[in-house]
């Protein structure tokens, strides 16, 4: 099937993919005093005098917003606040599909980062979780930090955390098939945005000793070349001190990590890595290396982004989950110890199952939300950022 | 029954009276391609290249804004963000169960005009139309002003406007009623507030001639004691030069509009009232003067904001058939043409059996808001507002 053609088809026939539905019905005069006013009134004051109600009152508890600026959709680049809604419909609808959670989507009409932690905060007292999306790196990094400092309630890149987390749970997986350890295990990053730097600062927390991170412009080093995100990663990367590019990298590496571009990975270097050798490749649509030719030149696993091959690391294993839990522990916070805890269930779920075709649940995997929603709220209430 | 006790009951059951689910089943590999990657790349790209078809591709043409900065909630006063809430859901809930729109309630964190502004204005590219709710005046008046000017949807005030159109709709056909002229009826506002400031606005822009606005300080006029939106006001009204209170606005007047607080207006004001006095006390949840009283005092007609007596003005009656008949329009405005035609629609519904008791439609009257969404959707085309 021609998913594009046909998908542009589908939402000129669904005109949107979500409904916003009353759950009272409001009929007659009764009904309509008390979901409206006079009876309004009074769980209004209830929250005035104790502002938490508001998680027992109104739909907050089960409510999170999905945010973009529409300056990194998917792998369209900077398409604007307008282009970037079908995707946070999307997202939204994946939201309440898989955790029948509440998810509004938002388009921002500006790209300032000043602007948009404002705007963000300004109506954070709406929801019970905030997923920023698809914003362009590195103001993706300022953005999440500020709103997390200042919002009470749960801020989550998912760009950036979710695709680490699901990243990290099949690298796990695949290390153990093929008998390696992350502390030993060299590991190569090509794309040093928002994702990369994501993947290599949670890989660095769990244990990872060796990260190259390669971009564009080669291996990232401290200088003008590189982004000032890209500069400080460099400072905790590289171990021993590579120079050049990719292709200089991967040589005698165990995993490589694209989160770059179609074709970045030729078969010349899979054949240039080390025995046993792990090919992760994400760029969306079209994959670094197609996984016949990753096999074909010695690679020992392979995963991609896409949903038509084996091993597919995709979101969507992750973000329900963990909002769901985050939500379900009232969490203040989405911090390491709830993403170690979706990481690790998320891998632990294969089972015996594992095997090279089969290192992650797939994505509609019916226990994986709940799994990942019951490990992420005992994280959060163990690391005691769980408001209930 | 106990309306409030009740109610705050209910919304500890309800939890929220709001959901959003998906209009799509995302259950497999071909569902998911298309509603979200890879396939939805597709309509991204296609309102990348026309922003317009945001309203074709997502539900933008269905979705209505419900914002608050929870200055002004009822009558209850400056309760803040969170408290608002119960209001705004329940006011999404009637645009829900009255006229099938998607309406997403949003309460702000601050309550500074430019802030408002920023943020409103920031998000307003994800929605089809922004209904202001609850913000106090004066700042209401600028903030709706500056955002008619920037944003590309539909921007109304609902407790301004919605309540002018509902009142003036009353009005035209108690006058009826009583054979007089809104040209020559010598009409009291008590009450310069939002609503107050809209009614005699909308008032004067449809014929009425002799408007006398009260406050707390009594009939508003230049100087120091009021407002800067009151000053602008008093230069518009108040033909005859009147100085003093209520008290001897009233004397002789024809009509009383009150938008103000319980008990403020006398028995003994209304028999100093013209012949055939009309007295519409909307102070909620307590009106001005009790029906019982003012007839008592020899008004002719009486109408109130409450559901248990005859004569409801109660804005359900506009605002979901308003927004429907714009979003229907996708009108750029809610202007003065299209305000009109929901009052005038509104007043005509009632036809033959206009009587003393009955001067409007019920609120659960179903042929309400489609009548109005039409009559506003033709006066927007006519206007010139419409973009379809």
């Amino acid at each position: 099937m021609d998913y594009m053609q046909e998908s542009l088809k589908k939402h000129y026939e669904w005109k949107g993919k979500l409904r916003v539905s009353s759950v009272v019905k409001i009929a007659d005069k009764e009904s309509l005093s008390l979901a409206y006013t006079p009876g309004v009134a009074q769980p209004c004051l209830a929250i005035k005098d104790d502002p938490k109600l508001s998680y027992e009152l109104t739909r907050r508890w089960n409510t999170v917003v999905v945010v973009t600026d529409g300056s990194a959709v998917l792998g369209l680049g900077n398409i604007g606040a307008e282009a970037g809604m079908p995707v946070m419909e999307g997202k939204c609808a994946l939201f309440s599909e898989f955790a029948g959670i509440d998810a509004i989507p938002i388009v921002l009409s500006t790209q300032d980062a000043d602007e948009i932690v404002n705007t963000v905060y300004n109506i954070s007292k709406s929801f019970g979780g905030i997923n920023l999306e698809d914003i362009s790196a590195p103001r993706c990094f300022e953005v999440e930090r500020r709103l997390k400092e200042i919002c009470d309630v749960p801020v989550f890149h998912d760009d950036q955390h979710g695709t680490a987390i699901v990243l990290v749970a099949a690298l796990k997986n695949a290390l153990k098939l093929v008998e390696k350890d992350v502390s030993t295990a060299r590991i190569v990053i090509n794309g040093a945005g928002s994702a990369g730097t994501a993947i290599t600062e949670f890989l660095l927390a769990n244990g990872a000793k060796d990260v190259v991170v390669c971009d564009r412009l080669g291996i990232i080093a401290d200088n003008e070349c590189f982004n000032s995100a890209q500069r400080e990663l460099s400072k905790k990367t590289n171990p021993r001190g590579l120079v050049g590019w990719l292709k200089d990298a991967i040589v005698g590496a165990d995993v490589f990590v694209g989160v770059s571009v179609k074709g970045a990975l030729s078969k010349d270097m899979v054949r240039s890595m080390n025995k046993d050798a792990i090919v992760f490749a994400m760029a969306n649509p079209s994959p670094e290396i197609t996984p016949e030719d990753a096999y074909e030149a010695g690679a020992k696993i392979v995963a991609t982004g896409r949903s038509d091959y084996k091993n597919q690391i995709n979101n969507v294993l992750a973000f329900p989950g963990i909002f769901r839990g985050a939500l379900d522990a009232r969490a203040s916070d989405i911090n390491e110890a709830m993403k170690l805890a979706a990481s690790t269930a998320l891998a632990n779920l294969v089972g015996d199952d594992l095997s090279v075709d089969y290192i992650l649940p797939k994505p509609f995997d019916e226990r994986v939300a709940k799994t990942v929603a019951e490990a992420v709220k005992r994280a959060a209430i163990e690391s005691g950022v769980s408001k209930l």
